[in-house]
Parts: C-alpha cells; structure tokens; sequence
C-alpha cells in the first residue's frame, strides 16, 4: 500500500518509477483509446450486410427504398428495433446513423420549438438546467453545454443515479427541464438501473410539465456475461404513471453493425411522436432507408441481434479480462485505485487516488497511449476529485491494449507517488 | 382564345367541358405528381452501387469506413462533390442523405448559435426575415416558417430574382438576415441566373454582417438538353468581393444516385466550415461514411457523373417533352396558360389565368391526380395571383404522364371557363 509509505520511501519509490516509466515511454506505443470504438473483428462481423441481395429494394408493403418516402422508417426497420426501444411500432422512429445526432436534435426542437405543440421553446425561459448523473457520457455534457443549458452534476451508485436527489431537484426547481441517462451498462460506470430506479424516474414529480428523460439506451444488448442485466421498461412503467410523455427512448445499432455506418431509434408517447414526425416532415424529406432495409434484411429480428452480439462478445470479452487482470496485478497490491468489472457496455471506469487522473491521464498521452481526457465524464470537465478516468478496452488488438495497460498502470503508480508525496 | 367569349359561349363551353372531365374522372386514374421524384427507371441506373466491391471498406488514406471517424467526410467523397460545389477540398462538409436537412440543421444553427464565432443567435433578434425569390421551392419556406422567420417574396425573372429589390431590402433592413435560391434550373420555373446576378449576389451591400445567401445548387449536372445552362461560381466571385463568409453552398445526389440515399455536400468559407465542424463535433460522431466511399467509388470523378446524367435525362426528356406538347396542343390554341421549357432540372411551371390555381388543383385531385398544392410555391402558400402550378413529370410512366396531363388540362380549361363566367 503506497499509501503507508514514508516520504522518503515514496522518493525512493518515485524514481524507481519514473526509470519504469521512461522504459516503457522508449518503446513508442502509438495508440489512441479515447473512444469506445470497436475493432476490425468486430465490423467484419458485419461486412456480409453490405453485399445482402435487397432485391428489387422494396420492403413487404412495396416501397421503394430507393425512393423518397417513409419519413419517418419503414416498417421492417421499426420492428427490428422496437423490443430494443421496448414500445409498440406507431411509438418509433427510425433515424440515420447517428442516435447522438436524433439527441442533439431533439434538444435543438425542445430550445427553438418547445416540445409539444403550443409549448413555451426552451429559448425564452430565463435559465435552463440540466440533470447530469456523473461520471457520464462526456458527449451528452458536450450537447448541454453547447446549447447554454446548465449542468447539475447528480452522483451515481451501482443501482442509478442518486434518486433523492434527483427527485428532490427535478420536484423543486423550475428550471430544470431534464436529465440524460445512459440506463443500461452505463458510460462508464457498466452500472444498470435497478427495478426501483426506473420506477421512481417514471413515478417522481417533476416542477414543469415538459420535463424530459432522455434515455440512452446504448448498450441494451451489450452484454458481457452469460448472465445479462435486465432493465426494467421505462416506457411501461411511465405509461403506469400517466407520464408517457416524459421519456424520449434512443437506441442505435453503431456497435452492432458499423460505428457511425447504423441505424437509429428513437421512441416516445405517440403524442411526442407525432409532434416529432411533423418537424422531421420539414427538415428532411427522409432519413437513408436503403440501409434501414439492409439491416432489417440481416438481423431478421431480436434473436439475430442476440446472436451477432454474441460474437462482439466473444472479440471484446477477453480485452476487458486483460485490462483486469492487468489493473489487479499491477494497482492491487498498491492499493492505488478501483474500478469496475462491467457486465456489458464498452467501459471500464477507473478511479485513481484523489488528484492523479489529469496527471495519469498527461503521462500516458507522453509515453504515446490517448485517454479520453481527465474529467471528460465530468459536466464542464471537472471532476471534483480528478480521479476517474475512461478505459475504453475495445478497440485495439490484446497483445497493444496489454502494452497500452502497462503505460496506464505505470503511470498511474507514479501520479500516485507524486501526489503521495505533495500531500 | 377563350377570353374572347361572350358569356353565353362561355357557359355553353363550360358544359362540354364538364362533360369531358366526368369521362376522364370516370376512368379512375389515380397518380401523385405531388414532388419531383426519380422514376424506378432512374434508381435502377444505380443499382450496381449496392453491391459495388468496397474492398477493405477503406479510403485511400488508409480510414476505415465502418467505424468512427472522418466527421467532415472522407476524402474521395469532398473530393467527388468539389467541382459541384465549386471549391477547394477545405471548405467542404459531406454530410447525410439529405441537403434540406444541412439546410434546416444551418437555420437551427444560426438561430440557436449564430453564425460565427461569439455572433448574436438570430433567437436574441427581435425580428428575423429572409427574402424568398417566388414561385420557389416549398420546402425552403417550411424550413423558415417554422423557425418563425418572416419571409418576403422577391419576384423572379429569366436571369434570376430581381436584384434591384434584393439589394435594395438587403441594404435597408436589418432584420433581413438572407435569402434561399435554387440558381441552377431554379425549382419551379427551371431558370439558371445570369452571371450578372451571381455578381451582384457577391457583391452587393448587405445591412447585416450575418447576412447569409443559401444556395440550393439542386440540380446543377441535371440538364436536359445538348447545349447546358451554365452557372458562374458564386464562391469565385464573393471571394474577389470578399464576402466568402455569406455564401453556404448546398449540393446532394439525391436525383443524382437515389432519393434520399445519396450523400449531400456542404461548402462555405474556411472561417465557415471551421465554425461548423466545431458545432458538428458536438452534434454528432459522424455522418455515414460508407455510402460516401460507394459514391466516390462508383462515379469516380464528375466525368462519371456527367456520362450518368446522361442516361438519366434519356429518361426524362421524353416526359418533359409531353408534357411540353400536350400543353401546347390543348391549351395553346385557347389562350389558356404559360410554362417555361425547362432546360435542366425537374420541374415545369405552369402559370394559368389569374385566379384558376387552385381550382384547377382540385379538379384534378378529385379525377386523381395529386399535383403540388397550388399556391405550395409561395411564401406562407399564398400566390398572389393564384396561378402557378408545379408539375413534377419524372415519376410517372409516360403513358399515365399522358393521361394525367389530359386531366390537368380538361380541369386548366373548366377552371378557365368558371373565371372567365365569374368576371
């Protein structure tokens, strides 16, 4: 345990580390793991879709994908992703590539236009804020924060956000207008939301009636056991509660086909979906629907999904057992930080002694390994503690991510000893 | 001619005329001209695309198209959709399948953000208005009446909108903060501006430093004849005034490749895309990249693009010109209409006797032709003179072309007639 160490063990210690340190920089790694991106293994998976015979590119009720039309997904599309969107077909849409972009452009309605028909845009109240559960998806904050809205950070625990305190803010303060949440292996946690936790999000008071949950459900089908999480239906459970219209749904198929080369969903109350299909109706004659029908055609349904995720799990499974096994040997012993062990999603979540993740962060990227930034799970960037870093385990080949995971480590043990030493 | 009638010829006429539009209703045709979309004949030109061997899904710097990356797009596709846009490789953005949605996704832009760096969001302006050159296309005044933005019709002439008018509002008014032009076989009316209007476009004083020219270049490799309209380069000409920064260039392959699944090119200034991409990294991980590679791939350069335009207009002109002839044949002799011989694009607008738009639009959805809404081509639907009608001859076979066009002329003549008595 460094912990325990004298400070001129610790000096001692520190330059031992910094020889280490200096070794491994020498070897000149280059590799870039600040996003969740999946390796090659993983795309080829999929490669086969992009030859698929679509016939004469009609779906079963005879449109032409090819052709302007179905504005809002045809149908084979839509049912593909409903049980991933967990409500009935009239409650979906099926968008582009991007689900981050139907978020962003959800946001973008709800401050020009208001979310509902007669309802006051988000642009002429005085203030507007925003419920963050952190860490979290550094993109989401970054949607936020280019729109003006304010972040409130909310703590999370392994079963959800921390919901008195959630309940407590979105109940009193009118000018919180919502909360993004990742429900399901969440970014970066790989926490899921307890039965309780989706209950109270659907049940809870909230100060104004356009108050708006959105639900990003990333990594539904991202499992990394043979024993999934399950996640209660939000949408069931607000259809209970009489508040259907509080939950926007998105899914995407970006890490079960291709990143940035999938299809979208996004869900709500056919009173929302409705209000949303008449401005889609004005900015954009349609979303690409040849590559609706090319996905719809390739997975068949929910069981060809289960099935192709099953060999994204067995490509990725073992790079989140050697980022483990390297954290346990080479921290645990030291006593220098915690992480989880996710059950799905694309996330280890690590957090180091209080103060070291921007320095661990900065030794890396010298020795040649990108992070995702210190305090990028943090709204605005600031971890209160700068402890938690983002692993991001997929993309790179075992033999590079165990290199990648020596610098992490060894970085780690010498911001550690830093720190250990200036306090 | 029938306005050299007297009344009681009229009224007899009428009922003849009656007569033959029952028969032609009775025969229950049913065929929506309503927008100009491809015919299958059209998609089936691209085909091969689908199934085009993408090889290694990789672009020739070495970027694979499956995963994350190339936010702005990939090189061979900007490099694809340069000549149409008419600048250099840096100041273009590929974007999705959709240019109305770049469109759109500017406005929002502006209104949420502004336009530059620390410029006002038009949402902090009291008032907000754009000049609208009319008959234009429909979609463009949806776009700005949603977003509340007051539109001003500018008459259009042979050479473009009328710049006197232009100049003079956007000198003056400070609320006016741009304008839409489709410049190149201009929807509806099929007219490609002068060089001297893109001149003044470039060069003219402008009340507002945030003024923007958005210009649709739709359908600039559409041409239908041997001799092609030819439009000078509006970003050329801004940067010798230097206004580059008030010109966003819009282009797609929708009519191009196929409807809504082509890929859409945006270009402005580099201080413009520069601003953009900032806010695009935010709003999304991406546009879809691998139909970009398959565009670059299967039309190579713009000599790829121009041999398949020509196929295209193969199956097109004949539908123009039938269009063309059955006009001229059943309403020429009687003084009844004007329309344009549109030389590129999709459109043919037809201007009737004042007040006989929308009647002739009703008679003929009730014998089952769906035509564009008369008065569509306006700023909030109104067309002054109620006379303009869009038709869109592309879909259709040319046989049901014909027997929609025997329609719409038996209800131009009824409609005629019943203005005519009413006088």
């Amino acid at each position: 345990m460094y912990q325990n160490l004298s400070k001129e063990e610790l000096s001692a210690l520190k330059t031992t580390l910094e020889k280490e340190y200096e070794a491994l920089k020498s070897k000149g790694l280059k590799l870039d793991m600040s996003r969740g991106k999946p390796c090659s293994e993983q795309l080829d998976l999929s490669n086969a879709m992009m030859t698929y015979d679509l016939g004469n590119f009609k779906t079963d009720v005879g449109f032409d994908c090819r052709n302007y039309g179905a504005l809002d997904g045809i149908n084979e599309a839509k049912r593909l992703l409903m049980p991933m969107l967990g409500v009935e077909e009239e409650c979906v849409i099926v968008g582009g590539n991007s689900s981050l972009q139907l978020m962003y452009d959800m946001l973008a309605k709800a401050m020009l236009l208001g979310v509902a028909e007669n309802a006051k845009p988000w642009v002429k109240c005085e203030k507007i804020k925003f419920l963050c559960p952190s860490p979290g998806y550094d993109r989401h904050f970054a949607i936020l924060d280019a729109f003006g809205i304010e972040m409130l950070p909310v703590a999370v625990n392994a079963d959800g956000p921390d919901m008195d305190t959630v309940e407590k803010l979105a109940a009193e303060d009118e000018s919180i207008k919502g909360i993004f949440c990742v429900p399901m292996y969440s970014n970066p946690d790989g926490f899921t939301y307890s039965d309780e936790t989706v209950r109270r999000f659907a049940s809870m008071k909230t100060a104004v009636s356009d108050f708006r949950i959105l639900w990003d459900n990333a990594y539904c089908v991202h499992h990394l056991t043979d024993t999934p999480d399950t996640l209660l239906n939000i949408y069931e459970e607000c259809k209970k509660a009489g508040t259907e219209d509080r939950v926007y749904i998105f899914v995407s198929t970006s890490k079960i086909s291709f990143a940035g080369g999938g299809i979208s969903g996004f869900a709500s109350s056919p009173k929302n979906v409705d209000f949303i299909r008449k401005q889609l109706s004005i900015q954009t004659i349609s979303f690409e629907r040849i590559n609706q029908l090319r996905h719809a055609r390739f997975f068949k349904n929910m069981d060809g999904i289960a099935e192709h995720m099953k060999k994204h799990r067995d490509i990725i499974a073992p790079k989140f057992d050697a980022v483990n096994e390297m954290l346990d040997k080479k921290l645990t012993p030291n006593g220098l930080g915690e992480w989880n062990i996710p059950r799905g999603g694309y996330f280890i979540s690590f957090n180091g002694l209080k103060g070291t993740a921007k320095r661990t962060v900065a030794l890396c990227k010298e020795a040649g390994v990108v992070l995702t930034g210190a305090g990028a799970t943090y709204p605005y960037g600031l971890d209160p503690d700068d402890k938690n870093i983002r692993i991001a385990p997929t993309f790179p080949p075992v033999d590079e991510l165990n290199s990648a995971m020596e610098i992490f480590c060894a970085s780690v043990k010498l911001a550690s000893v830093e720190i250990l030493l200036a306090n």
